[in-house]
């Protein structure tokens, strides 16, 4: 049996997603930028994926931004909210446990003069309130935090941020990086005030190397990709027609059927978390598991190495991840789970489990299967 | 008929691009940065590709850095090889004639305190080599150029660019922007002494949203987009491997009978340009044709505007372009046109035919059919 359980590294395209692709490359394959009818034709094709994520989020068609994918976007918000805010003031802020794409750019504005507060999570990984309340200032002109964990599946309370930032930052952009949020939550960037919003399309069976950038009306933020002025703009080159026809697919099959895709990835991170009880000295790490989102499971086993682990899993056909994909095969112990409180020991026992609609109840106790077998054996050796 | 004459806007995916795209979106669809088997099966889609790039381009495949297209590689070689080079000098080189994916990035370049020289050109749109001699400096730290024109398939003599360029700033790194070059020549960097080299993806029928910099080994550049640390950090976001794969393909298919398709381009422009002989008052601009490119024509149709012949051509699905597509909507006359010397008017009665493989003998002779019954036409109509 095979398990694919690293969803939240990457997705296998639909083959909704796939047929778009393939007509958007071989059929209709002009450049929207062309004054002629194979222009227009491709056109349409990023015409239908703006209305469709703009039926999800519930804003206009023109907010949406697109991008190379994930990492784009969050740095594309950073920079591009931070240079285009600069006059206002130099103080930004986030959390202890961004992805890279966005603590990375946070990294090089402190370098180039911006003041950054980093905020602490609380034990169950969730940014701290208080702490937010005590960072904003009248200066603050960008906060950025994350809806959903990457490594944890803890949520952030957005929205209670939302209000917090605007009553007292009122110079302060809100970004959001949705990237493992979209598709598992019904986002409402208006409602729940958020500026800017961050999302990739291969993390909800769209195709690798596209995203977007929500990107509120009247926000302004600096380019940070010149040329032909492609988008208004905002971000030049050949728009890419099947990308973007792509991840319009994928986000109209994530939100079809929404409360009972939902449902059963619960059931599935449930059954497996219910299964690991039963394995001695296991913890799952972030929040409880009803609060948290839906298709991450952080776990950790102490005593086994997570590579090893992973390896072992490997060999009987369960892909698991350690801590994320996204670090891009560092073997340092994840920030994030430090951030909580873990030792660096802990952080280096723990493995990602991560679902999508794909997965199937019989592959969850398959992998239960194999960990109950793997576990006390990986502990006898590592105890030598 | 239809006949698409717009190959240097974008081209159709050939079969083998999209077969290698679907089978990295669907069977081996792996985030490469994953520790596991399906990490390491996606990687091996990205070393293909790097291992067919750097065969071409007679270079070691660690120096190619992919990219989400053209335009990106235009800004990354700009910007990172200028910000890397700060200390040394603030002097930068570019053409009259570049595509905005390098002009754009230049002039923010100017705006923050950088001196650019823009070298003019002849009038067969020839970067001026006396302009370049006189231009270089100790502390000239960049010179872009563009390998083909992208509106006349004008020709830079870069090989002679490079030895200039290195004999007299030894600090300066040499950035060609290749994107309607690759494929049509056989380019090798390191012969030429090109030390960044810009390729697009879809320009060779393969997919959008990919592309390519050469960075020559031993060379800095600061990266642009920061995050997971992909390729060595110089590029950070996850890896577009199908888009990756089918950049392999279309380079691997674009070089393949390589001879035999250049000629096949050249005669299908030439029969174009023969026939035009015999419309009375139309120019081809740019150089004499067996020097200029062999995949793009400037015509100019002295009396009749662009997207009047544009237009109407496509009413007989005939696909042109007025000046160049990357302009996206803009109908100002092109800086190309003029830089060689051509009047507004001039300019604004040019149009840009492009040609690739699939083109046909019968599909030239059809547009000139047309051409004869319209131009007499249009120039009637517009002297009312």
């Amino acid at each position: 049996m095979e398990a694919y359980f690293d969803n939240s590294a990457t997705t296998r395209c639909s083959a909704g997603v796939r047929d778009i692709v393939v007509k958007a490359m071989t059929e209709d394959f002009g450049n929207p930028s062309a004054m002629h009818r194979k222009g227009v034709e491709a056109e349409q094709y990023i015409r239908r994926t703006s209305e469709i994520l703009a039926g999800t989020l519930k804003v206009s068609p023109k907010e949406i931004l697109y991008t190379s994918g994930g990492t784009e976007s969050d740095n594309l918000a950073v920079f591009g909210a931070a240079q285009a805010g600069r006059r206002r003031g130099l103080h930004v802020i986030t959390s202890a446990v961004e992805h890279p794409a966005v603590a990375q750019p946070m990294e090089a504005l402190r370098e180039q003069g911006y003041e950054v507060t980093v905020l602490p999570v609380d034990s169950r990984g969730v940014v701290r309130m208080d702490a937010l309340e005590e960072a904003l200032r009248p200066d603050t002109i960008l906060v950025s935090v994350m809806y959903v964990n990457n490594e944890t599946g803890s949520v952030m309370p957005v929205e209670q941020m939302g209000k917090q930032i605007h009553a007292r930052s009122p110079q302060a952009l809100f970004h959001v990086d949705a990237i493992q949020a979209f598709g598992k939550y019904r986002i409402y960037p208006r409602r729940t005030g958020i500026d800017l919003l961050s999302v990739s399309s291969h993390k909800i069976h769209g195709p690798k190397g596209c995203g977007f950038l929500y990107v509120r009306d009247g926000v302004r933020i600096r380019p940070q990709i010149l040329g032909g002025g492609q988008q208004n703009g905002m971000r030049s080159g050949t728009d890419n027609v099947p990308g973007i026809a792509g991840l319009g697919e994928a986000a109209r099959e994530a939100y079809e059927d929404f409360e009972e895709k939902t449902a059963r990835l619960y059931a599935l991170k449930e059954r497996m978390a219910a299964g690991l009880e039963t394995i001695p000295d296991v913890r799952v790490n972030g929040m409880p598991l009803p609060e948290a989102a839906p298709h991450i499971l952080s776990i950790t086993f102490p005593g086994i190495r997570s590579e090893v682990l992973l390896h072992a899993l490997e060999e009987r056909g369960i892909y698991v991840s350690a801590g994320s994909a996204c670090a891009s095969h560092k073997s340092r112990p994840s920030t994030t789970l430090t951030a909580m409180g873990l030792s660096t020991k802990e952080a280096q026992s723990a493995i990602r489990v991560s679902f999508s609609e794909e997965n199937t109840p019989e592959e969850v106790d398959y992998t239960l299967e194999v960990l109950k077998e793997l576990v006390p054996m990986l502990r006898r050796y590592s105890r030598h």
